[in-house]
C-alpha cells in the first residue's frame, strides 16, 4: 500500500488514524507542527487534537513554520488544545484569545526559532508533525508545499508523526533544498551565493525509528486570501517601480535588479505585478512565500528564478503550479525558513526587500503588528530578517484605513517593530519618501510631503513644526504623540483630533 | 626622513602640513575619517579645519567609524565645519548642535555604512583622513589603534590624506586584519568561523597616486572616559554572572561561554571585570572595542582572543598595552567595523552581546539613544548589530538616573531601538529579568518583579493591572504611557506621577 509514498517498507506497519496518532499528545507537552504561510501544514492531527480535548482536557505548547490554513489554529484554540503559540498565526479566532491574555503568543523573527531551538533557548520539541509527499527508502520525509521548520523540529522532536498527504503530487519531489546550520563553536559559513544554489538534501533525514506514526490525508492547502490589486494597490506598486527604476537609472541597480522579497499579502502581491509589467527582466526572488504574482512572473519570464520557504497559491492557481512541476522544479527551490531568511544571506545578495506596515511614523518607525499599540494582527514574521539586512529596505501600506478614519501614516507609531534604522523607502498611494542618508527631520519632511493623505496632511504639518520648536534630534510632544490613536479609540475616527491641530 | 615609516620613497614627497592638507577640502565635500570609540583618530586635520574655517567659512558632511577623542568634533561642529555627520559621536558640544536642529546627524548600526557607500546610497567620499603608523612598500596603510570604517574610505576616496602618528608604536603593524566584502551580485561568505582567524591584509591597500598629503603628529588617543566599578555597576555585573552560571549549569553553554561582545562605557567595563571573578575560562571576544576591562582579563589569562574594531583605553593602561605589543599581537585582531559587527559572524559565531540601555520598558523595547525620546545622547552604535543576531542578547542599566528623579524602566519606552525581539536579558542592579520564550504579559511581570527600582514598583505594577483590564496581546494604556517622562519634563521628577498611580 503507498509503496511509491512510503518506500521504507517497515514504515507501512506505522500507518494509523489521526485518532490514534493523538494518543501521543499529552498535556504539557511541546509539539512542532508543519505549515508556513497556510502551506504545507498538518491537515488531519489538528481535527483529531481538538477533538480528543473535547472529551479529555489538555493543552500544548505548539510551534509551527508560520501560519496553519483550514482554520487549524482557530480550532485548536476554540478547543483549548494550546496553552502556547509561536511564532506567526494569521486566525481570527486564535488572535481573539492572545488578545484576551488567554493564551500565551510569542512571535518572532521567523528565522530565529531554528536557531533558539538549537540554542535550547525554549522547551524541547516532543512531537513533530509533518506534512509529507512521501518517505524515503531511508525513511527521510520528502515535505510538500513549505519546509517552514520542519526539519528542525524533525532533529529534535522525540517522536515524529507524518501526515502522507496523496492529493500532494510526487513531483514536488526535488524541489526542497534542506541544511540546516551547525552546532556552535565550528559552525561553518552557509554557502549559498546565488538563490538557486542547492547546498543540502531533497529530503528531512530522521532516524525512522523516531516516526511513530503515519497518518493519510488528502486535503488540499487553504488557498491565499490575497485580495485581486486595486486602484491604491496599482498606485503604491507604481510608486515602487518608479523608485526602483530610478535606481537604475543612477547606476546603482541594473535591469536584474537585486534578488527580490516580497511579503505576503494583497498589496505585496499587486506590486510584484506592477514590477510584471516594467522594464526589468532576469529577476530573480528570495523571499519566504511566492504568491500567484510570482508564479504568473515565472510563466511569463520576467523572473528566472524564485527560492522560498513556502508557495501560497490561490485555486487556480495552485492547481496549474502542481500540474506542472516539472517545469516549475526548473525554476522554485524551497528551504528551510532560518535559510530562506537567515541574515546571513540576505545581506550577502543585496535582498530588495519589500514588506507591508500596519502604521509608520514621520520618522520612518514602521508598527507591523500591534493595533493600536495593543492588539496583536499576525506577527512580525520574516518582515525583520530581510529589512534590517537588505540592500533596499522598502515598507508600503495604503495611507488610510476605516474609510479615511485612520491615517496609517502617525505622529509617532504606537508599537515599533522597525526602527527607523531599518528603513529606506516608505511607499503609500500618495507616493514615495526616500529616506537613505537622511536625518530624522528630513525624514519627516520627506515623508509629509510624499506619503501623507492630503486629509491629514496639515494637521502632521502641524504637529511636526511644533515639535521642531520644542527641539531635539527627534522632535515629539509626547502629550500629543498618541493623540489621534486616542481619538480613534474614543470616537471611532482620528479626524476631529487631527482638524484640531491645524 | 621616517625611512622606517614611509616606506614607499615616492611618498615623502608628499608630507606637508595640515594647514596645506587643508586646502584639499572644499565646501560641499563627503569626508571620510578614522577614529572609533576614540581610538585611531585623526589628530591633526580637525584643528587645521576649524581654524581655516574661521577665516572663510565651508562645511562638509562627515563620517567616521564611530566617535572621535580629542574634542574634535565639538571643535569642528563649533567652528561650523560640519553640515552632516555620522554614524556615531559622543561630544556634548555637538551633540547640542543635534538638538538644535543645526547639524543634520544619521545614527547608523555600525556594521552598516560600510554597505552604504558600496552601495552608493548616500553622497561618494571625496577625501579619506586616516590615521597611520607606517606605509608600506606599496604604499598601503597601517592604521594604528582602530580600523573602523578606514578601509572603505580609502577603498572609495579620490584623495587620501594619511595621518602618520609617530607616538604609535610600529609593533601596531601585524595586529589589523584587513578585509572587505566584494560588491554584490557574486559576493562570497566572510570566511571567519573562529574568532582569532585572520582573512585579510595588515594594511589597507590603495594606488599610492592617490595618497594627497602625509601630515606629521604625535599625540596620543583620548583616554577612555569609563569610570571606575561602583556598588551598582558590581551588582549589575553579579547579577549577568550569575545568569551566565545558570547557563552553564543548565548545559546550555560551557565555562568557556560563546564570544563575548561587551558595549562601551562604565556598566560594560564593570562585567566584563565581574566576568573576571566568576569560574569561567578560555574565553574570547569578537566586540567592537577593547576596554581596560578585556585587556585585564587577557593579561589574568581568563581571555585566550580578542578579536575588535579598536582599543579604548585608559592613560596607564594604554601605555601598557603599547609597550608590549608583540604579546598582545598574539592575542588581538582589530577588524574593519562592518567585519567586526557583521550580523553573518555574529550569528555564526553565537556571540553572547552585552549593551548599555538608556532605559526599557515593562515589554523589554529598549531606548538606546534618545533623552525624553527626543534628545539625541550619542548613537545606536553596533548594539543592533550584536543584539539581533546574538546567541543571547543582555541589556543592562541601573533602575534610577539623577537620584532617583529617573526611573529607568518605563511604561512604555519613549524612543525604541531594540524591539522586544530582539532582547534575551535584562539587568538592573536589582536583578536580571531572563525573557526568552516569554509571551509580552509574562515578560512584564518578570521586568517589574526583577528589574523595576522599589520606589517605582507599586506603581508600575498598577498601570500594567490596568492596562491588561483593558487588553491586548501588550497591553498598555496610551494615554498614560508617557506620563511619567512628562511627569520629570515638566517637575523635574518621575515621582509624582508615579506615586499618583498607586
Amino acid at each position: 500500500m503507498f509503496h511509491d509514498r512510503i518506500r521504507l517498507a517497515s514504515l507501512a506497519s506505522k500507518i494509523m488514524t489521526a485518532d490514534q496518532a493523538g494518543e501521543f499528545f499529552q498535556d504539557g507537552m511541546t509539539v512542532g507542527m508543519s505549515g508556513f504561510t497556510r502551506a504545507g501544514d498538518s491537515k488531519a492531527m489538528p481535527v483529531a487534537l481538538a477533538a480528543r480535548a473535547a472529551k479529555s482536557p489538555f493543552a500544548i505548547n505548539l510551534l509551527t513554520g508560520a501560519s496553519l490554513g483550514n482554520d487549524s489554529d482557530g480550532l485548536m484554540a476554540s478547543a483549548g488544545v494550546l496553552a502556547r503559540r509561536s511564532p506567526f498565526q494569521v486566525d481570527p479566532l486564535m488572535r481573539k484569545k492572545i488578545n484576551a491574555g488567554e493564551l500565551m503568543f510569542c512571535d518572532y523573527h521567523l528565522s530565529q526559532p531554528a536557531e533558539m531551538l538549537r540554542a535550547k533557548k525554549g522547551l524541547p520539541i516532543d512531537i513533530a508533525v509533518i506534512e509529507a509527499v512521501a518517505i524515503t527508502e531511508c525513511g527521510a520525509i520528502v515535505p510538500s508545499t513549505s519546509v517552514g521548520n520542519s526539519a528542525s523540529f524533525v532533529a529534535q522532536a522525540k517522536m515524529v508523526v507524518v501526515e502522507l498527504n496523496l492529493s500532494m503530487p510526487l513531483e514536488l519531489e526535488g524541489m526542497h533544498d534542506i541544511y540546516l546550520p551547525g552546532d556552535r563553536p565550528g559552525r561553518q559559513p552557509i554557502a549559498i551565493t546565488d538563490v538557486s544554489q542547492r547546498i543540502g538534501s531533497t529530503s528531512i533525514a530522521v532516524d525512522p525509528d523516531r516516526i511513530v506514526g503515519i497518518v493519510i490525508t488528502d486535503a488540499p492547502d487553504s488557498p491565499s486570501t490575497a485580495l485581486p490589486p486595486d486602484e491604491e494597490t496599482n498606485a503604491i506598486a507604481a510608486h515602487v517601480v518608479r523608485f526602483l527604476a530610478g535606481e537604475v537609472t543612477a547606476g546603482r541597480l541594473t535591469n536584474e535588479l537585486l534578488p527580490l522579497q516580497v511579503g505576503i499579502g494583497t498589496i505585496a502581491n499587486a506590486v510584484t505585478y506592477g514590477i510584471a509589467q516594467s522594464e526589468f527582466k532576469n529577476l530573480t526572488m528570495y523571499s519566504e512565500v511566492l504568491q500567484d504574482s510570482a508564479v504568473s512572473l515565472l510563466d511569463s519570464g520576467h523572473l528566472k528564478f524564485a527560492s522560498a520557504s513556502s508557495v501560497t497559491l490561490s485555486a487556480p492557481t495552485m492547481q496549474k503550479f502542481l500540474e506542472n512541476l516539472d517545469r516549475y522544479r526548473q525554476q522554485v527551490v524551497l528551504r528551510p525558513q532560518e535559510i530562506s531568511n537567515h541574515p546571513e544571506i540576505v545581506r550577502r545578495l543585496g535582498v530588495i526587500a519589500i514588506n507591508a506596515a500596519l502604521e509608520f511614523d514621520i520618522y520612518g518607525n514602521v508598527n507591523s503588528t500591534h493595533v493600536g499599540g495593543t492588539h496583536m494582527m499576525n506577527g512580525i514574521g520574516g518582515s525583520g530578517d530581510f529589512a534590517r539586512n537588505a540592500h533596499l529596505s522598502i515598507f508600503v501600506t495604503k495611507s488610510l484605513a476605516k474609510g479615511g478614519d485612520i491615517s496609517r501614516v502617525v505622529p509617532m507609531v504606537s508599537h515599533v517593530d522597525h526602527c527607523e534604522h531599518d528603513v529606506d523607502v516608505l511607499v503609500t498611494e500618495c507616493g514615495f519618501a526616500d529616506l537613505r542618508g537622511l536625518a530624522p527631520r528630513e525624514r519627516a519632511t520627506a515623508i509629509i510631503a510624499n506619503c501623507v493623505h492630503a486629509d491629514y496632511q496639515p494637521a502632521m504639518a502641524s504637529y511636526f513644526e511644533r515639535a521642531c520648536q520644542r527641539g531635539g534630534h527627534t522632535p515629539h510632544l509626547l502629550e500629543e504623540a498618541f493623540s489621534w490613536h486616542l481619538d480613534f479609540r474614543q470616537n471611532g475616527s482620528m479626524k476631529d483630533r487631527a482638524e484640531a491641530m491645524v
